[in-house]
């Protein structure tokens, strides 16, 4: 029998490495193995008790049925409010869009923007997801290669050097994953500038937002007020689960949004919605306040173990919950190291393979997202793990 | 200021006209207005109890975080179990895929099999989304005109008839949306071998399954196996805010599938998929099946009362829960019909234009999702509608 022939953007779409990874570190936690998870992308607190109040309640009365695509109003008012409160930014909640997490959000984004054959550029390392949703809607990422010189983000010479007639987007993250750090806020202002000037489109993933600890929290819309903003309750509010995140676009396209979102989603989760109403109670943000310092004292943590374990950390990270260490001078295979670390020392975390960029296989990326306790017993198994 | 250029696909995508007659009904109620809601395709039925108390529980127990893109193991299971139990239909687990509603199960289908330029074939009059995903993957409808005589669905003929070198799948709807009307096995076998034979796919939207009123319920996969089958669990399991439905795609699809969820979606919600475990449960299935004949009787009352008000219906509609119109001896313009209709009467329906198809113009959706109370209220103010 003749087999099915798959869509050809298939070829350009990669599943992520950290999932055989993280399959085979189940497999041995099945067998009693202990294993350290420092591989996920997700935080260890549970979601505030606030907002699973808000789900329960949401469920009992009966808030189940479809909403309106773009969401419920009252959500969209909550994160323009936030906004204005949060970083004295006017969003008007005619441009909020809720959506089924940030992923969501990326698809209304890029679906509503590129056309076949157009170009986006965006640096290389990168989240894997925001090339393959490119090739999902025929758009043709344009990969630029970025380093510790330019602390693993886009600048706006990179931004006009690569630029072709057939640039529609530029997209950027930050804090970015896999490497935590910011984008130069003057930078960024020049790409959107030049966007702006382009007639194309700037992107901003601002879905580590709130989790930054050197220096204020920011957006992006306060100096650029035309840009796509993709943001989520998952990471900063720890609803990852819930899948719900929000897109803040120009007001001229929402109307295409609205179409596509409609036809795509119907609408975002009921319950989600609902919950994510005491997202930004007081008593709510205290809790994530105090869950940002302790990912603060996670990170120094962190940074001071790997360093002394010989990682080469070359980019202060900043933000998220990654750190993107450089592993050349204890392997030259850094995909071979993890795979060996989880089988003999039961720690698990990220090749950097995943990411991309050429330097790619001499990377690892650290998530710390498991407690201090953790991550010192972890250093401990790694040193051994080095030495054997 | 230049305007940002959007994609192009956004020309054959169009919104849902119900969507402003809705909003127009929802200004109307805000003024006091008591309007009918017929034009809705959401079950007035709150989610089953047992359901929500499993959402409640998974709320509690933290079960909020990522599942594994294709959906928990327990739920893809339990569908499996479903199909063998209700259909005697063998379905490999593995074959299961959890998604956000049937959009998301759409969506990792048409993404998976189309190529820019592939051409899908499926009926007019339709769901608009079906066309709409086509394009949003750079695809092809090749929507081919079926009436009463087909009652709107495709035939084997018909297939054979509109088939190109370019044909990549085949689109089905039973029961159908706005027709309610099944297609019928032998033809949908006969479409099925056809595809296999054309190395294509036979895409069925079984959306509507267990809603079905004149003989047993039923599902493509008795008898083509290798149908790709797009379940939810919004319609007959009464979920739909929650966002939940499931995709069987043949076992060799499933690593290309997986990789689009994991970059599409991530993992479908959480305390939604834990919810649904408690869909199969004989309480719940008892209760469904009672809301089920609540439904046949409304179809029964609001089939003979449209008649009587002198509505033309073509084809006995037999699932779902949707009656498909002909207004032709009422009005020469169906859409102003049912504008008016709101406006005057404050009864509100769906136009058939949100559905294509050249007769399109002529026909009503009647949804018999409220009371056969409210029903009756409807038709006497319909009736004085059509007289003044």
């Amino acid at each position: 029998m003749p087999k099915l022939k798959l869509a050809s953007r298939l070829e350009y779409i990669e599943p992520f490495r950290v999932m055989a990874l993280l399959a085979r570190a189940k497999e041995l936690e099945a067998k009693g193995h202990d294993i350290i998870h420092m591989e996920i992308g997700e935080p260890d607190f549970p979601t505030p008790p606030d907002i699973v109040q808000a789900g329960i309640a949401a469920l009992l009365q009966g808030k189940t049925v479809y909403t309106p695509a773009l969401g419920i109003p009252e959500l969209r008012a909550a994160i323009a409010h936030f906004y204005a409160h949060h970083y004295k930014v006017v969003v008007d909640p005619a441009q909020v869009v809720i959506t089924p997490g940030a992923s969501g959000a990326l698809q209304l984004a890029l679906s509503a923007i590129l056309s076949p054959g157009d170009e986006v550029i965006l640096s290389n390392p990168t989240y894997p997801c925001n090339r393959h949703f490119i090739h999902m809607f025929e758009g043709v990422p344009r990969l630029v290669e970025v380093g510790p010189a330019q602390r693993f983000q886009l600048t706006a010479a990179l931004t006009r050097e690569h630029w072709s007639s057939r640039t529609r987007a530029v997209m950027v993250a930050s804090p970015a994953n896999p490497t935590g750090t910011l984008i130069d806020p003057d930078e960024l202002a020049q790409i959107g500038d030049w966007c702006l000037m382009h007639n194309a489109a700037l992107l901003v993933d601002e879905i580590y937002q709130g989790l930054i600890y050197d220096q204020p929290d920011q957006t992006v819309l306060a100096r650029q007020p035309n840009a796509f903003v993709i943001n989520s309750f998952s990471k900063y509010f720890q609803m990852t689960g819930w899948r719900l995140g929000w897109l803040i676009a120009p007001l001229d396209a929402i109307p295409a949004i609205e179409k596509l979102a409609m036809n795509a989603f119907l609408s975002p989760s009921a319950p989600a919605q609902y919950a994510a109403l005491a997202a930004f109670s007081d008593t709510t943000l205290a809790l994530l306040e105090s869950r940002r310092q302790c990912f603060r004292e996670r990170r120094d943590f962190l940074l001071a173990m790997l360093t002394e374990l010989g990682f080469d950390i070359p980019a202060q990270p900043q933000g998220a919950f990654y750190i993107y260490a450089n592993a050349s001078h204890l392997t030259d295979n850094a995909e071979q190291f993890a795979i060996r670390l989880l089988e003999s020392a039961n720690v698990a975390i990220t090749p950097g393979l995943d990411f991309g960029g050429t330097a790619a296989s001499q990377y690892l990326r650290f998530a710390y997202t498991t407690s201090i306790e953790r991550m010192r017993e972890a250093g401990a198994r790694i040193k051994t793990f080095i030495k054997s």
